[in-house]
């Protein structure tokens, strides 16, 4: 068993360079960066390189943008790189840590546009940020989209609040409700790999 | 914004080329399996690469083994790569495809040495493996390592069961116990960056 694969690698697509290149460094609002994280959303399902999902991670107090990601699925054939992985793994690497929650660092948050799946809630619990910001939740995303998000505790609320994480919810919702419905009104790959049965 | 990072890459440790050299292609039993996912997941927390933890993707019928993985965190750097996510990513890559049910393929199973965590669960459903493979499950891994799990529905059977999936346990649990009791009676760095409070 000597020829299996030793390395993954996974890339933000090329068109994400130019999308953020006059973007300020800091975006001192959780509009502001929600906003940007719906712009990178609804390009990301139009360009092909994955549904229609991005994430920011942003230092609380002074809103530098340590990463950003996209849902690269479809661009890089691997199911587990939704939005909110890709921008924790790149911040991450910025950051030279595992932890963006590790004592002395500037505290940390998540921004993404809707809640995340089942794998990116946990994914979100173990990066260390300790602020998650969403554009909404409820049943719209799945309706509108065709994607399963999967077996999500209902108290996932209380789940964060013990191990330290705060919620704001409802930050530019109609922009995701608007990104979904275009998205589901084409003709959508949703590569949940078991088709969304649910 | 123009200095973002843009992209990240996972390597399995050096040492799992030898530990694999001589391990036949094919492993026809969920034992073999298994022994293969112990002796990793055992050597793993040794060399400092990450947690007590590994993982494969096998075709079902034949035992050809896809891929192997281990949890890199603490290598990495990156919180969420995790054995399984390691493990369904190369095997992904080796198989051109983010689905690894994809309907013409041979059916694939994912053999890890505990239930997988909150994150890992949602991972494996987006995979396209058919088939769950674990040494068991229970509070033992938390109560022997450490680490968080985080929140996993009680129902988690029957989500799985209701996405096609199908789930074998106790397949060498003692193995990772012994394994878990190993990691813990040393002096453990438990990464979940929430430092598992629950």
């Amino acid at each position: 068993m000597s020829d299996r694969a030793t390395s993954f690698s996974v890339s933000l697509p090329d068109w994400v360079a130019g999308e953020i290149r006059d973007v300020p460094a800091h975006l001192p609002t959780a509009q502001e960066r929600m906003a940007l994280v719906h712009r990178l959303a609804d390009r990301n399902h139009r360009e092909g390189s994955g549904g229609p999902f991005a994430a920011l991670v942003a230092e609380r107090d002074t809103g530098r943008v340590l990463a950003v990601g996209v849902n690269v699925v479809l661009l890089s054939g691997l199911s587990s790189v939704h939005a909110e992985v890709v921008a924790l793994s790149l911040a991450q690497q910025v950051a030279g840590n595992w932890d963006l929650g590790a004592a002395g660092r500037p505290a940390t948050e998540l921004v993404v546009n809707w809640r995340p799946c089942t794998m990116c809630l946990g994914a979100t619990l173990w990066s260390g940020v300790g602020h998650l910001v969403i554009a909404g939740e409820g049943p719209e995303c799945e309706q509108l989209t065709g994607f399963d998000e999967g077996p999500v505790r209902e108290d996932w609320r209380d789940q964060f609040a013990a191990r330290g994480l705060t919620i704001e919810s409802d930050v530019l919702r109609d922009g995701a409700i608007r990104t979904f419905g275009e998205y589901g009104s084409g003709s959508p790959l949703v590569y949940n790999a078991r088709q969304g049965n649910r």
